[in-house]
Formats: structure tokens, sequence, C-alpha cells
């Protein structure tokens, strides 16, 4: 089952289930609220209220105000080894903040205060019921499903300090859909071995599968519930494999008018435009 | 004024203004919902509608869902000096997820997975208005108040990596109270002068003014604002000064049974009991 968020001409937004060919609303206002609700996995199943053409839906952030963004910093085997180092015992997290979300076909907005905007194609996992320090089958019925999430990074602020939030949470940069995909549609169900790349104006410059990760989704979830609840909505970052823009000889970045494409096998892409941010122009860096 | 979210007798909570011996009515839910409306100063100014006595109010955390708890690191002036360290260019920020938060006189939950649970007393921000790239009067207009807040840390995990979350994000573990109090009642008013201090058991263990901070909470709303919109509810956490468990010699942590003051002179103080989590108790570390 692939479930969405959509944005609606009114202004607001719907959950929907995607078919092969229209939407079928769900009766809720998002997939956040959605998978708040009990048994919403059976109700998804038999929801067949139509309501629109998939054909030009306009994808809201899949979950559009997350409780918890939790990112995992380095967590694919290959790309540590080749960085020369160890692999960690413990999975490095940081937080990104719901403002930070757009949907798949958003532009993502580069301020002008960065001059080293970067990539990050990422396996995301959305969490569909509450646990708390989660083990075995009960973090694994705990993720709702997968999707795309591009963790976009002002590279020059995540430095200035030795905590990197200040370079992962600039308003309208982080791509998040543009739908779920519940694990049973998926090789490897919760432990998804799955394709993911990137594409800056066509040409790749990501590309590996979620096989590598060091850390896999179930992990992830038994990991971070020991520390708190995770609830539906709730999302999960995997962290990204090498071919970062700041990790090229020479760097690279992003400027405006790149289209940026990141895909994740089954999940489908995000295609998403940078532009500047105009409501920032007369602001020096 | 003096504004609280307190706990009525049916589990739910109410936005109140608090007087000297009773409590108003302000007709929200909870101060983040009510610091979302138009004119809620003015509103608070005039409410009239009478709740109930002072002694024995149950307070909820001052904000119980906000949206962001941006928390800035080392940040006293002398404690960073002591420490043999530089004077840091720029705010170090992480972040902590809302289900931390606990009220003033709330129990602390202290997880079996941890054996260096700490305290961090802290001047608290909280944010009245929507602000982007924020500068000057527009800065110091956001602020809608300040509170206690006590930063309860597990050492070990948070220096399991370099990125400090995984310390920072116990369940129940986050004083935020007992109530805001607006910048007008302050010393300093929105760059507020006051005695910060943490006793445990009764024994003082932090003593210092807010006006040693290095980045003041007007320069904390133009930092993180630059970024990402700062809403009404959002908390700003101003770090820290010298005089923590872990940075005694020997080492002290927390245990169950002893009872952690933190107060801000002007702004109250949170009592609160360090308790084991019993839900984990067949849990091991």
């Amino acid at each position: 089952m692939k479930l969405a968020t959509i944005r609606t001409l009114e202004g607001r937004t719907r959950a929907v289930r995607v078919d092969d060919d229209h939407l079928v609303d769900l009766g809720a206002a998002d997939l956040g609220e959605f998978l708040a609700t009990s048994g919403w996995e059976e109700r998804a199943a038999a929801a067949t209220g139509h309501v629109a053409e998939v054909r030009g839906a306009a994808y809201a952030p899949v979950v559009p105000r997350p409780g918890k963004v939790v990112c995992v910093g380095l967590n694919y085997r290959n790309h540590i080894l080749e960085m020369g180092r160890d692999l960690p015992e413990y999975p490095t997290l940081f937080s990104k903040y719901a403002d930070t979300l757009v949907g798949a076909n958003d532009d993502i907005v580069k301020p002008p205060e960065t001059d080293e905007f970067d990539w990050e194609c990422e396996l995301a996992v959305v969490i569909g019921a509450p646990v708390r320090r989660a083990r075995g089958v009960e973090a694994e019925r705990a993720i709702a499903g997968f999707a795309v999430l591009n963790d976009i990074t002002c590279r020059d602020w995540q430095f200035r300090t030795r905590e990197w939030l200040q370079g992962k949470n600039w308003e309208a940069t982080t791509p998040l859909g543009p739908y779920l995909v519940t694990p049973d549609e998926l090789p490897g169900g919760v432990r998804p071995t799955l394709e993911v790349s990137t594409r800056i104006d066509g040409e790749t410059v990501q590309k590996d599968t979620t096989g590598d990760l060091l850390f896999d989704p179930v992990a992830l979830v038994e990991y971070v519930s020991t520390m708190i609840t995770l609830r539906p909505g709730d999302v999960i970052a995997t962290g990204t494999p090498g071919g970062v823009g700041h990790a090229r000889k020479p760097a690279r970045y992003l400027s405006a008018g790149q289209v940026v494409t990141t895909e994740i096998a089954g999940l489908g892409r995000c295609e998403n435009t940078v532009v500047d941010d105009l409501t920032a122009a007369e602001v020096s860096s």
C-alpha cells in the first residue's frame, strides 16, 4: 500500500491511499493524524472514497508535522570504511524540526546565508504505533512504512560548532515523500534492500543500497525508543551514503535553478528545484 | 504577568494567569495554544474568570508540546573561561523533543540505562510571536517571557557519539516551569539579570547570574530565527552555568529519592524528585 498527504485546492491537506491511477480519501487531515488512529492499516486497505487522479496530485510532506524527526549520521558501512573510520558502536543522532519539511515536488529554498548547500538522499522510516523500549517484533510492527527524505544541509553552518543542528534546520529545505510504502510491498520488508540515488540535473551523484546500512530500521526503532516514546507519524531518517557534495574533490554545492532528484527504488522519488529565498533578499550573510 | 499551564482534575490542561493567590482561566487548553492567538498579551491582562487557589495547583510544563525546544551549549562566559576554552563565535545548538518535558513539581524519571544522570539549570525563553530573520526590536518583541528549565542529561549517552542528542532526550526528564514571567516584570527586561541556582537535597551545586550569558535571549532569537521560523510556544533553553555533576571532582550524579531544585530569582522554581523508571524494571542497560 502507498499512503500520502496531498494538498487540496482549498489549501488544506488530506490523507490518501495512492492507487495505480487515482487517490482514495482516508478521512483524515494528514497521514500523521491518520496513523494515530487505531486499526489504520485495515481501514486504509478498505477505504473506497475516490478523490482525484494521481496525475497532478500535489504532495505535501508525507507527514507534515511529525513530533520528531530523528536523523542518523554515519550509517552506510562502505562510506564509513572508505572515509578511513572504524564502524561506530552506536548510531549518531541529531534532529530536524518540522518546519524544515517540504513535499516531493516543492521547491527547496536556498538561504542567502549559506555558500555550501548540499544533498543527502536518505531512507526515511515512518512510525505507525507508539512504542517505548521496543524490541524485536514490537519494533518491526511499529514501522508503518518508508519514504524518501533529502536531508539538505548547509555545511558551513553544520561545522560552525561541534553540534550539527544549525546546518540541518533551515526552513523549507527537506523534501519528504512522495508517499509512504508499507513494508509488505518491499524486498526485505522492514529491513528493505533498495537502491538509493541522487541526481543533480540528471547527473548521478549518489548511488548505494539500503542493504549497506549499519543500523537498520528495526535497530534504529529499538535504539531511539529506548530513550523516548516513538509516536505515530514520527520519522527516522537513516543516514546518507557516499557522494555528497562536501566530500567531493573539488567540493560541489547546490545553486538556484538546479533540480535535485532523490530516488529510492520502490519508494518513488522527490524531484525538487533549488530556488533562492527571495524573502531574504535584503539580508546579508 | 505570570502565565502557566495547569492540570485540571479531569486530566486535561488549561492556560491560566497566576495572580498572587488565585488562578485566572485564559480560555485555552494550554499556554502554547494561548500564545498562538492574536492579542494574547492584552487578553491575558484583561481576563477575569477565577479558577482555583494557587495553593495546590498542579503545573504542567509551561508549554506542554512546543514545536521546538532549541537548546544552547556553552553559554556562560565565566564557565567557558574557567574550562580553559576560548569564547565561541557562534552558539552551539541542539534539540530536545517535547516528550522530555515534565511540570515544575513532577517526578524526574531516571532510566535504568544511565549511570550518569546530571542536572543543568537554565533560563528558558518562550516565544510569543512568529518570527523569521528577526533583528533588534522585532526579536525583543517575539519574547513572551521566561521560565526555569532543568536540562537533565545522561552524560554516558551524551558522549557515546559526537552529537549530544541521545544524552538529552529521555522521556519525562526535563522540568519546565512553574510559569512564564513576562519581561516587563524582570530586571533587564528581555535581557534579564537574574540569579540562577540548583540545589540537590538543599545543597547548592550551581549558582550564577544570567547577566553572564555570552549569547543573550535576544541574540538567540535573532540567531535561531535566521534559520527557521520561531513560533508561539517554541522554547529556547539558554545553557547552564558551571557546577554540573559531571565536571566535579569526583563526578556526582543523581539517584532515586533525591530532590533537585532549580530556581531563577523572579521566575520561581522547579522542585522535582528523582524516581527510578519502574516501567523499565526488567530492561537491562
